[in-house]
Protein backbone atom coordinates (compact mmCIF):
# COMPACT_ATOMS: atom_id res chain seq x y z
CA UNK A 1 0.00 0.00 0.00
CA UNK A 2 3.07 2.21 -0.51
CA UNK A 3 2.81 3.10 -4.51
CA UNK A 4 2.71 6.98 -5.43
CA UNK A 5 -0.65 8.71 -5.73
CA UNK A 6 -0.83 9.49 -9.67
CA UNK A 7 -2.08 12.88 -10.55
CA UNK A 8 -2.99 14.11 -13.76
CA UNK A 9 -3.26 17.59 -14.10
CA UNK A 10 -3.24 20.43 -16.97
CA UNK A 11 -2.11 23.71 -16.22
CA UNK A 12 -5.34 25.36 -18.05
CA UNK A 13 -7.73 23.88 -15.83
CA UNK A 14 -8.78 25.59 -12.78
CA UNK A 15 -9.89 22.66 -11.05
CA UNK A 16 -6.73 20.83 -11.31
CA UNK A 17 -4.99 23.76 -9.94
CA UNK A 18 -7.08 23.43 -6.94
CA UNK A 19 -6.33 19.98 -6.63
CA UNK A 20 -2.64 20.64 -6.93
CA UNK A 21 -3.03 22.77 -3.72
CA UNK A 22 -4.19 19.49 -1.82
CA UNK A 23 -2.55 16.81 -3.31
CA UNK A 24 0.82 16.98 -1.45
CA UNK A 25 -0.68 17.01 1.86
CA UNK A 26 -3.33 14.83 1.66
CA UNK A 27 -1.32 12.06 0.46
CA UNK A 28 1.07 12.62 2.95
CA UNK A 29 -1.53 12.31 5.83
CA UNK A 30 -1.16 8.61 4.38
CA UNK A 31 2.39 8.03 3.51
CA UNK A 32 1.75 8.12 -0.31
CA UNK A 33 4.21 10.29 -2.60
CA UNK A 34 2.47 11.84 -5.73
CA UNK A 35 3.64 10.91 -9.43
CA UNK A 36 2.47 14.55 -11.22
CA UNK A 37 1.71 14.05 -14.60
CA UNK A 38 1.44 16.78 -17.24
CA UNK A 39 -2.06 15.92 -19.68
CA UNK A 40 -3.36 18.29 -22.62
CA UNK A 41 -7.07 18.22 -21.77
CA UNK A 42 -8.30 20.15 -24.65
CA UNK A 43 -6.55 17.51 -27.02
CA UNK A 44 -7.65 14.59 -24.83
CA UNK A 45 -11.10 16.04 -24.77
CA UNK A 46 -11.55 17.32 -28.70
CA UNK A 47 -9.49 14.54 -30.26
CA UNK A 48 -9.63 11.71 -28.38
CA UNK A 49 -13.54 12.19 -27.02
CA UNK A 50 -14.57 14.04 -29.65
CA UNK A 51 -16.56 16.53 -27.33
CA UNK A 52 -16.46 20.07 -27.52
CA UNK A 53 -13.86 22.30 -24.78
CA UNK A 54 -16.25 22.41 -21.49
CA UNK A 55 -16.25 26.12 -21.20
CA UNK A 56 -17.96 26.44 -24.69
CA UNK A 57 -20.43 23.30 -23.77
CA UNK A 58 -23.99 24.96 -23.43
CA UNK A 59 -25.10 24.99 -19.65
CA UNK A 60 -21.75 23.60 -18.51
CA UNK A 61 -20.11 26.63 -19.08
CA UNK A 62 -22.52 28.26 -16.90
CA UNK A 63 -22.06 26.40 -14.02
CA UNK A 64 -18.15 26.42 -14.32
CA UNK A 65 -17.97 30.02 -14.19
CA UNK A 66 -19.44 29.98 -11.03
CA UNK A 67 -18.25 26.45 -9.49
CA UNK A 68 -14.17 27.37 -10.14
CA UNK A 69 -14.77 30.15 -7.64
CA UNK A 70 -17.05 28.30 -5.32
CA UNK A 71 -14.31 25.30 -5.22
CA UNK A 72 -11.43 28.01 -4.45
CA UNK A 73 -13.54 29.14 -1.78
CA UNK A 74 -14.66 25.14 -0.20
CA UNK A 75 -10.88 24.62 -0.08
CA UNK A 76 -10.15 28.15 1.19
CA UNK A 77 -7.21 29.06 -1.67
CA UNK A 78 -6.38 32.37 -3.95
CA UNK A 79 -8.60 32.11 -6.93
CA UNK A 80 -9.13 34.82 -10.10
CA UNK A 81 -11.49 33.14 -12.53
CA UNK A 82 -11.04 34.33 -15.66
CA UNK A 83 -11.64 33.31 -19.91
CA UNK A 84 -8.68 30.92 -20.96
CA UNK A 85 -9.20 31.67 -24.63
CA UNK A 86 -5.95 31.73 -26.49
CA UNK A 87 -3.96 30.08 -23.34
CA UNK A 88 -2.65 26.43 -24.33
CA UNK A 89 -0.47 25.06 -21.94
CA UNK A 90 1.95 22.89 -24.47
CA UNK A 91 5.17 24.71 -23.40
CA UNK A 92 4.26 24.33 -19.69
CA UNK A 93 3.39 20.74 -19.72
CA UNK A 94 6.88 20.41 -21.70
CA UNK A 95 8.65 21.90 -19.95
CA UNK A 96 7.38 20.00 -16.71
CA UNK A 97 8.58 16.79 -18.03
CA UNK A 98 12.04 18.05 -18.87
CA UNK A 99 12.69 19.09 -15.42
CA UNK A 100 10.75 16.01 -14.02
CA UNK A 101 13.50 14.00 -15.68
CA UNK A 102 16.04 15.63 -14.15
CA UNK A 103 14.85 16.02 -10.40
CA UNK A 104 10.87 16.06 -9.93
CA UNK A 105 10.91 17.64 -6.69
CA UNK A 106 12.23 21.14 -8.86
CA UNK A 107 9.42 20.01 -11.46
CA UNK A 108 6.16 20.44 -8.46
CA UNK A 109 7.99 23.65 -7.52
CA UNK A 110 7.30 24.83 -11.00
CA UNK A 111 3.76 23.47 -11.37
CA UNK A 112 3.38 25.24 -8.45
CA UNK A 113 4.48 28.81 -9.72
CA UNK A 114 2.63 28.14 -12.92
CA UNK A 115 -0.73 27.44 -11.29
CA UNK A 116 -0.37 30.41 -9.51
CA UNK A 117 0.57 32.53 -12.31
CA UNK A 118 -2.69 31.39 -14.20
CA UNK A 119 -4.92 30.70 -11.37
CA UNK A 120 -3.99 33.51 -8.65
CA UNK A 121 -2.54 36.25 -11.28
CA UNK A 122 -4.21 35.69 -14.06
CA UNK A 123 -1.63 36.27 -16.36
CA UNK A 124 -0.76 34.10 -19.74
CA UNK A 125 1.42 30.85 -19.34
CA UNK A 126 1.29 30.01 -23.31
CA UNK A 127 4.29 31.40 -24.35
CA UNK A 128 7.24 29.55 -23.64
CA UNK A 129 9.77 32.48 -22.87
CA UNK A 130 6.89 33.17 -20.08
CA UNK A 131 7.48 29.33 -19.26
CA UNK A 132 11.10 29.83 -19.35
CA UNK A 133 10.72 32.80 -16.55
CA UNK A 134 9.00 30.92 -14.08
CA UNK A 135 11.82 28.19 -13.90
CA UNK A 136 14.57 31.10 -14.05
CA UNK A 137 13.12 31.82 -10.75
CA UNK A 138 14.03 28.40 -9.59
CA UNK A 139 17.68 28.66 -10.93
CA UNK A 140 17.09 26.46 -14.05
CA UNK A 141 18.99 27.39 -17.58
CA UNK A 142 16.32 28.92 -19.80
CA UNK A 143 18.43 28.13 -22.69
CA UNK A 144 18.54 24.24 -22.08
CA UNK A 145 15.04 24.94 -20.62
CA UNK A 146 13.41 26.67 -24.13
CA UNK A 147 15.41 24.17 -26.15
CA UNK A 148 14.24 21.41 -24.61
CA UNK A 149 10.79 22.81 -25.10
CA UNK A 150 11.38 23.20 -28.81
CA UNK A 151 13.29 19.79 -29.30
CA UNK A 152 11.52 16.44 -30.54
CA UNK A 153 12.82 14.93 -27.29
CA UNK A 154 10.54 17.53 -25.39
CA UNK A 155 7.47 16.67 -28.13
CA UNK A 156 8.13 13.14 -27.76
CA UNK A 157 8.21 13.27 -23.94
CA UNK A 158 4.41 14.85 -23.70
CA UNK A 159 3.21 12.32 -26.52
CA UNK A 160 3.81 9.96 -24.73
CA UNK A 161 2.87 10.98 -21.38
CA UNK A 162 -0.94 11.57 -23.50
CA UNK A 163 -0.62 7.43 -24.53
CA UNK A 164 0.00 6.78 -21.10
CA UNK A 165 -3.04 9.67 -20.13
CA UNK A 166 -5.41 7.72 -22.96
CA UNK A 167 -4.38 3.97 -21.43
CA UNK A 168 -5.22 5.06 -17.68
CA UNK A 169 -8.51 6.63 -18.99
CA UNK A 170 -8.11 10.14 -17.51
CA UNK A 171 -10.58 11.85 -19.37
CA UNK A 172 -10.64 15.34 -17.24
CA UNK A 173 -8.43 17.08 -14.72
CA UNK A 174 -8.02 16.45 -12.18
CA UNK A 175 -7.50 12.89 -12.60
CA UNK A 176 -5.99 10.50 -9.46
CA UNK A 177 -5.21 7.00 -9.35
CA UNK A 178 -4.51 5.44 -6.28
CA UNK A 179 -4.03 1.33 -6.26
CA UNK A 180 -5.85 1.73 -9.25
CA UNK A 181 -8.69 3.49 -8.42
CA UNK A 182 -9.33 6.51 -10.63
CA UNK A 183 -10.87 9.20 -9.11
CA UNK A 184 -11.85 12.13 -11.30
CA UNK A 185 -12.38 15.69 -10.23
CA UNK A 186 -11.37 17.65 -7.12
CA UNK A 187 -14.67 17.08 -5.83
CA UNK A 188 -13.89 13.75 -4.90
CA UNK A 189 -10.59 14.50 -3.03
CA UNK A 190 -13.05 13.43 -0.01
CA UNK A 191 -12.62 9.94 -1.89
CA UNK A 192 -9.17 9.74 -2.26
CA UNK A 193 -8.47 10.90 1.36
CA UNK A 194 -11.29 7.12 2.33
CA UNK A 195 -9.52 5.54 0.31
CA UNK A 196 -6.08 5.96 0.93
CA UNK A 197 -7.35 6.09 4.73
CA UNK A 198 -9.15 2.69 5.28
CA UNK A 199 -8.15 0.98 1.45
CA UNK A 200 -12.67 0.44 1.08
CA UNK A 201 -15.27 2.02 0.11
CA UNK A 202 -17.44 1.16 2.36
CA UNK A 203 -18.93 3.31 4.71
CA UNK A 204 -17.72 6.24 2.99
CA UNK A 205 -20.73 7.92 2.22
CA UNK A 206 -22.33 8.04 5.51
CA UNK A 207 -19.26 9.26 7.01
CA UNK A 208 -18.82 11.89 4.90
CA UNK A 209 -21.97 13.24 4.73
CA UNK A 210 -22.80 12.88 8.84
CA UNK A 211 -19.59 14.97 9.02
CA UNK A 212 -20.20 17.40 6.68
CA UNK A 213 -23.01 18.77 8.92
CA UNK A 214 -21.30 18.91 12.25
CA UNK A 215 -19.79 22.28 12.76
CA UNK A 216 -15.83 22.67 11.66
CA UNK B 1 -33.49 29.32 4.91
CA UNK B 2 -36.52 27.07 4.34
CA UNK B 3 -36.89 26.61 0.65
CA UNK B 4 -37.38 22.92 -0.50
CA UNK B 5 -34.07 21.52 -1.57
CA UNK B 6 -34.36 20.83 -5.62
CA UNK B 7 -33.77 17.38 -7.08
CA UNK B 8 -33.32 17.05 -10.62
CA UNK B 9 -32.68 13.50 -11.65
CA UNK B 10 -33.59 10.63 -14.55
CA UNK B 11 -34.66 7.12 -13.83
CA UNK B 12 -32.01 5.95 -16.33
CA UNK B 13 -29.35 7.40 -14.45
CA UNK B 14 -27.54 5.24 -11.49
CA UNK B 15 -26.10 8.67 -9.91
CA UNK B 16 -29.55 10.09 -10.15
CA UNK B 17 -30.56 6.54 -8.30
CA UNK B 18 -27.67 6.60 -5.75
CA UNK B 19 -29.02 10.13 -5.44
CA UNK B 20 -32.60 9.48 -4.92
CA UNK B 21 -31.49 6.92 -1.58
CA UNK B 22 -29.52 9.59 0.48
CA UNK B 23 -31.69 13.29 -0.71
CA UNK B 24 -34.54 13.05 1.84
CA UNK B 25 -32.84 11.90 5.00
CA UNK B 26 -29.91 14.63 4.00
CA UNK B 27 -32.61 17.51 3.22
CA UNK B 28 -34.68 16.31 6.53
CA UNK B 29 -31.36 16.29 8.36
CA UNK B 30 -31.70 20.53 7.48
CA UNK B 31 -35.38 20.48 8.28
CA UNK B 32 -35.99 20.88 4.04
CA UNK B 33 -38.01 19.05 1.53
CA UNK B 34 -37.22 17.99 -1.60
CA UNK B 35 -38.80 19.19 -4.59
CA UNK B 36 -38.34 16.32 -6.64
CA UNK B 37 -38.14 17.02 -11.19
CA UNK B 38 -37.98 14.88 -13.79
CA UNK B 39 -35.37 15.44 -16.77
CA UNK B 40 -35.23 13.61 -19.96
CA UNK B 41 -31.18 13.17 -19.72
CA UNK B 42 -30.57 12.12 -23.06
CA UNK B 43 -32.25 15.12 -24.37
CA UNK B 44 -30.42 17.35 -22.50
CA UNK B 45 -27.04 15.62 -23.35
CA UNK B 46 -27.49 15.68 -26.86
CA UNK B 47 -30.25 18.16 -28.42
CA UNK B 48 -29.28 21.15 -25.54
CA UNK B 49 -25.71 20.27 -25.19
CA UNK B 50 -24.89 18.50 -28.69
CA UNK B 51 -22.97 15.92 -27.11
CA UNK B 52 -22.54 12.67 -27.31
CA UNK B 53 -24.04 10.16 -24.72
CA UNK B 54 -21.88 9.52 -21.25
CA UNK B 55 -21.32 5.22 -21.72
CA UNK B 56 -20.69 6.08 -25.82
CA UNK B 57 -17.74 9.05 -24.69
CA UNK B 58 -14.50 6.87 -25.01
CA UNK B 59 -12.48 6.48 -21.79
CA UNK B 60 -15.42 8.14 -19.50
CA UNK B 61 -17.79 5.01 -20.44
CA UNK B 62 -15.27 2.59 -18.91
CA UNK B 63 -14.94 5.07 -16.15
CA UNK B 64 -18.57 5.08 -15.40
CA UNK B 65 -19.18 1.55 -15.13
CA UNK B 66 -16.94 1.09 -12.72
CA UNK B 67 -17.50 4.08 -10.90
CA UNK B 68 -21.45 3.12 -10.35
CA UNK B 69 -20.68 0.17 -8.32
CA UNK B 70 -18.46 1.96 -6.82
CA UNK B 71 -20.91 4.50 -5.79
CA UNK B 72 -23.29 2.65 -4.59
CA UNK B 73 -21.10 0.42 -2.36
CA UNK B 74 -19.75 4.36 -1.01
CA UNK B 75 -23.53 5.04 0.21
CA UNK B 76 -24.39 1.13 1.05
CA UNK B 77 -26.78 0.70 -0.97
CA UNK B 78 -27.97 -2.34 -3.22
CA UNK B 79 -27.26 -1.66 -7.50
CA UNK B 80 -27.08 -3.74 -10.21
CA UNK B 81 -24.99 -2.52 -13.19
CA UNK B 82 -26.47 -3.19 -16.07
CA UNK B 83 -26.27 -1.87 -19.93
CA UNK B 84 -29.44 1.20 -21.04
CA UNK B 85 -29.41 0.17 -24.62
CA UNK B 86 -32.84 0.43 -25.44
CA UNK B 87 -33.95 2.32 -22.20
CA UNK B 88 -36.10 4.73 -21.78
CA UNK B 89 -37.64 6.72 -19.47
CA UNK B 90 -40.06 8.78 -21.01
CA UNK B 91 -43.62 7.22 -20.09
CA UNK B 92 -41.70 7.03 -16.30
CA UNK B 93 -40.98 10.40 -16.20
CA UNK B 94 -44.53 11.56 -17.27
CA UNK B 95 -46.24 9.33 -14.93
CA UNK B 96 -44.22 11.12 -12.02
CA UNK B 97 -45.24 14.13 -12.72
CA UNK B 98 -49.01 13.31 -13.49
CA UNK B 99 -48.78 11.87 -9.85
CA UNK B 100 -46.59 14.43 -8.50
CA UNK B 101 -49.78 16.90 -9.56
CA UNK B 102 -52.05 14.88 -7.66
CA UNK B 103 -49.62 13.51 -4.62
CA UNK B 104 -46.11 14.56 -4.29
CA UNK B 105 -45.66 12.31 -1.81
CA UNK B 106 -47.42 9.44 -4.05
CA UNK B 107 -45.25 10.32 -6.62
CA UNK B 108 -41.75 10.02 -4.94
CA UNK B 109 -42.95 6.65 -3.67
CA UNK B 110 -43.43 5.76 -7.02
CA UNK B 111 -40.04 7.22 -8.15
CA UNK B 112 -38.62 4.60 -5.51
CA UNK B 113 -40.03 1.76 -7.00
CA UNK B 114 -38.92 2.59 -10.85
CA UNK B 115 -35.38 3.36 -9.63
CA UNK B 116 -35.25 0.08 -7.79
CA UNK B 117 -36.65 -2.02 -10.64
CA UNK B 118 -34.33 -0.43 -13.08
CA UNK B 119 -31.01 -0.50 -10.49
CA UNK B 120 -31.56 -2.72 -8.20
CA UNK B 121 -33.77 -5.69 -10.03
CA UNK B 122 -32.09 -4.67 -13.14
CA UNK B 123 -35.68 -4.89 -15.09
CA UNK B 124 -36.97 -2.45 -18.11
CA UNK B 125 -38.93 1.01 -17.14
CA UNK B 126 -39.66 2.01 -20.86
CA UNK B 127 -42.55 0.55 -21.59
CA UNK B 128 -45.60 2.61 -19.85
CA UNK B 129 -47.45 -0.86 -19.03
CA UNK B 130 -44.07 -1.57 -16.51
CA UNK B 131 -44.85 2.06 -15.19
CA UNK B 132 -48.35 1.32 -14.82
CA UNK B 133 -47.51 -1.86 -12.70
CA UNK B 134 -45.15 -0.05 -10.71
CA UNK B 135 -48.06 2.21 -9.85
CA UNK B 136 -50.50 -0.14 -9.39
CA UNK B 137 -48.98 -1.44 -6.45
CA UNK B 138 -49.31 1.88 -4.95
CA UNK B 139 -53.07 1.93 -5.00
CA UNK B 140 -52.93 4.10 -8.05
CA UNK B 141 -55.92 3.69 -11.12
CA UNK B 142 -53.60 2.57 -14.02
CA UNK B 143 -56.34 3.31 -16.89
CA UNK B 144 -56.15 6.77 -15.95
CA UNK B 145 -52.32 6.97 -15.47
CA UNK B 146 -51.95 5.12 -19.00
CA UNK B 147 -54.41 7.96 -20.46
CA UNK B 148 -52.20 10.49 -18.50
CA UNK B 149 -49.00 9.04 -20.13
CA UNK B 150 -50.33 8.99 -23.64
CA UNK B 151 -52.40 12.34 -24.18
CA UNK B 152 -51.10 16.14 -24.61
CA UNK B 153 -51.18 17.35 -21.19
CA UNK B 154 -48.79 14.88 -20.20
CA UNK B 155 -46.37 15.24 -23.13
CA UNK B 156 -46.72 19.17 -22.27
CA UNK B 157 -46.20 18.79 -18.31
CA UNK B 158 -42.46 17.00 -19.25
CA UNK B 159 -42.05 19.82 -22.08
CA UNK B 160 -42.61 22.21 -19.25
CA UNK B 161 -40.49 20.29 -16.52
CA UNK B 162 -37.37 20.31 -19.49
CA UNK B 163 -37.72 23.87 -20.24
CA UNK B 164 -37.56 24.72 -16.65
CA UNK B 165 -34.59 22.10 -15.92
CA UNK B 166 -32.55 24.15 -19.11
CA UNK B 167 -33.31 27.35 -17.48
CA UNK B 168 -31.91 26.32 -14.45
CA UNK B 169 -28.84 24.76 -16.03
CA UNK B 170 -29.36 21.57 -14.95
CA UNK B 171 -27.13 19.71 -17.47
CA UNK B 172 -26.50 16.63 -15.41
CA UNK B 173 -28.07 14.36 -12.73
CA UNK B 174 -28.78 13.92 -10.21
CA UNK B 175 -28.51 18.08 -9.95
CA UNK B 176 -29.50 19.76 -6.60
CA UNK B 177 -30.40 23.60 -6.16
CA UNK B 178 -30.29 24.77 -3.12
CA UNK B 179 -31.11 28.46 -2.41
CA UNK B 180 -29.88 29.15 -5.55
CA UNK B 181 -26.71 27.05 -5.29
CA UNK B 182 -26.24 24.63 -7.91
CA UNK B 183 -24.54 21.22 -7.33
CA UNK B 184 -23.95 18.50 -9.64
CA UNK B 185 -23.48 14.38 -9.04
CA UNK B 186 -23.92 12.53 -6.03
CA UNK B 187 -20.43 12.82 -5.31
CA UNK B 188 -21.39 16.42 -4.39
CA UNK B 189 -23.58 15.38 -1.47
CA UNK B 190 -21.07 16.21 1.08
CA UNK B 191 -21.71 19.86 -0.85
CA UNK B 192 -24.60 19.91 -0.21
CA UNK B 193 -24.62 18.48 3.33
CA UNK B 194 -22.09 21.56 4.56
CA UNK B 195 -24.36 24.55 2.70
CA UNK B 196 -27.46 23.71 4.47
CA UNK B 197 -25.72 22.73 7.59
CA UNK B 198 -23.99 26.22 7.40
CA UNK B 199 -25.25 28.36 5.06
CA UNK B 200 -21.51 28.86 3.24
CA UNK B 201 -18.77 27.09 1.45
CA UNK B 202 -16.07 28.13 3.67
CA UNK B 203 -14.17 25.37 5.09
CA UNK B 204 -16.21 22.86 4.28
CA UNK B 205 -13.41 21.53 1.84
CA UNK B 206 -10.82 20.69 5.07
CA UNK B 207 -13.49 19.71 6.82
CA UNK B 208 -14.87 16.67 5.14
CA UNK B 209 -10.87 16.11 4.13
CA UNK B 210 -10.31 15.52 7.82
CA UNK B 211 -13.26 13.70 8.32
CA UNK B 212 -13.20 11.66 5.49
CA UNK B 213 -9.81 10.28 6.93
CA UNK B 214 -11.04 9.68 10.53
CA UNK B 215 -12.11 5.98 11.43
CA UNK B 216 -15.82 5.63 11.05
Amino acid sequence: MSQPVDFYFDFISPYAYIGSTQIEALAARHGRTVNWRPVLIGVMVMKVMGLKPLPETPLKGDYLRHDGVRMAEIFGVPFKYHDLKGHNSLAACRAFLWLKRQDPALAVRFAHRIFKRLWVEGRDITQAEVVAEAAAALGVDTAALLAAIASDTGKQALNEAMDHAIKVGAFGVPYFVADGEPLWGCDRLWMLEHWLAHGTWKGAGAAVLAKAAARP
